[in-house]
């Protein structure tokens, strides 16, 4: 294994994953855990930080490039918010240092749309968004990266214009655990499938998303008079939350914008299958490269003309 | 106080109402409990009924009708469905007698929309429907009966011809209790009111109800960004719900369509405000008087021409 140059870290809310970057971009190794920053704010953000670099034997004085909500009001330390409009290079700019380490450990900053009207935050996705578009990219962008909370981005000539967060995944899971709909998927894992009521829900909702909160009420209509099964109202509920966000995300879009789609795993399977029901194109970039990528561009940008630990 | 002529129920999932009415159709007194189905179901239905009967020294041989979760498939006894399209009169002949009771107990059907693409169920609104409806009504309605489940009904001529739930109601209480929401109305109650932030939610939602999952996103995000309170929070939340469940329930309906609302209380004045709001006439029908009048149309067309007991 060669010598790392950083860790870069991506920290989100529940979970922690950490790799060493050699000289060329490399990955030399990896650590991934459930120490997101709920868990982290209790048991202290260096001491998670330290944990994972001994693991890996990586150098004391290896610098960290961190994204994510270690830069959060309740994280490690504050990293503020970029105001949209704005470049995307500008993100590599406002990274905000740790006080007090031993090693020059940096935070990058969020995304900020302080319209009245449409406030929206993000937070690790925009590094996301560093390592997925080329920032002299030309033209009219759609950047989908589906979870917890979608976020639907919109870039021109390689300029962040505007964004918006879709709350599908939380949905999806506090519908199908909290409301009368857990009966009707209660027996269903998350590898249940039923595509053809994927398929159909989608393009009902994207059709007539005013429908969406109706058209879940379905699944468990469905069971009631047609034998609709546990996968089949679990497809029915996660098809009617996409096909409605993919209108809504696409409702403000320009017919020529191009979708990519930043995601890997069952997510990226859901929404490549999403978009194709829908006969939209679209290219899909892995999320975890991605979020590597943006990482080491800002590496790059704050490291390559410093001495190293001069921060 | 006169002698009732019979008992009219509303047993919801959570919820008993009872009335007994005297031969002129006034009620003579009432009882509200939370024995509804779910709790009916453990402690056994006819002992309910039999305690609030006898809490009001009701006759031993009062004929009872109910309407609601007691006729589901998991309530006391099954009374199906009539099937959409339906004249509003089928409901009143599609009461089932309950066996084995010393008294004469009928429970009426719920309404089914048996379509592939949107399933639907109903039972209790079908009562409240027929309350507040006159059978001889011309021309087409809309019928808005706001709840856990919100349920509008497209009545043309005094026939039912299709129906829609939105789950409005059931999606606001697991959205502030179980979702990252939950902290952004930390602190309101349910008497909090922001009208300016409920006013503006609403028309955002109705204008773009396919952003709704991304317009409540902004609870969070106004909080983060513009110092949005707790009950701003609650009330932008609520207000793009109920926005976006106007939008859907419209969207097929005609534009010379009357609104009806059948509600009381908070939901009355909710919604009334969302009508205004978005400038659309309406009339209301208090929630409570139209079931007594659907239990009693009910109660009048199966006992006037019988015998009393002779079911």
């Amino acid at each position: 294994m060669g010598i790392p140059a950083y860790a870069a870290v991506d920290w989100g809310t529940s979970s922690f994953r950490l790799w060493l970057i050699g000289e060329d971009g490399s990955v030399l190794d990896e650590r991934r855990s459930g120490e997101g920053m709920t868990t982290a704010a209790s048991t202290g953000f260096p001491e998670v930080l330290q944990s994972h670099l001994a693991a890996l034997s990586a150098p004391d004085d290896i610098p960290v490039i961190i994204c994510g909500m270690a830069g959060a009001r309740q994280g490690w330390v504050e990293a503020g918010y970029i105001d949209t409009p704005t470049s995307l290079s500008a993100i590599l700019t406002g990274a905000v240092s740790v006080p007090g380490q031993k090693r020059d450990v940096r935070i990058l900053p969020g995304l900020a749309q302080r319209s009245k009207e449409a406030p929206d935050v993000m937070r690790g996705e925009e590094t996301q968004l560093l390592g997925a578009i080329a920032a002299d990219a030309k033209g009219e962008q759609i950047v989908c990266m589906p979870g917890t909370h979608s976020k639907w981005v919109r870039v021109v000539d390689g300029a962040v214009t505007g964004f918006s967060t879709f709350m599908t995944g939380e949905l999806f899971d506090v519908i199908t655990r909290h409301s009368i709909l857990s009966h009707a998927v209660a027996g269903a894992d998350a590898m249940s499938a039923d595509p053809d009521a994927f398929d159909a829900a989608v393009k009902a909702a994207f059709g007539q998303p005013a429908l969406a909160t109706s058209l879940i009420f379905g699944a468990r209509a469905g069971q009631l008079l047609h034998g609709l099964t546990a996968a089949g109202a679990q497809a029915r509920i996660s098809g009617t939350l996409i096909g409605a966000e993919i209108a809504g995300a696409l409702s403000s879009a320009g017919k020529e914008a191009a979708i990519t789609l930043v995601a890997s795993g069952r997510l990226q399977a859901l929404y490549e299958t999403a978009f194709r029901t829908l006969s939209l194109s679209y290219q899909t970039i892995d999320a975890d490269a991605a979020v590597r990528r943006g990482l080491s561009a800002a590496a790059k940008a704050i490291w390559q003309n410093d001495e190293r630990k001069s921060a």
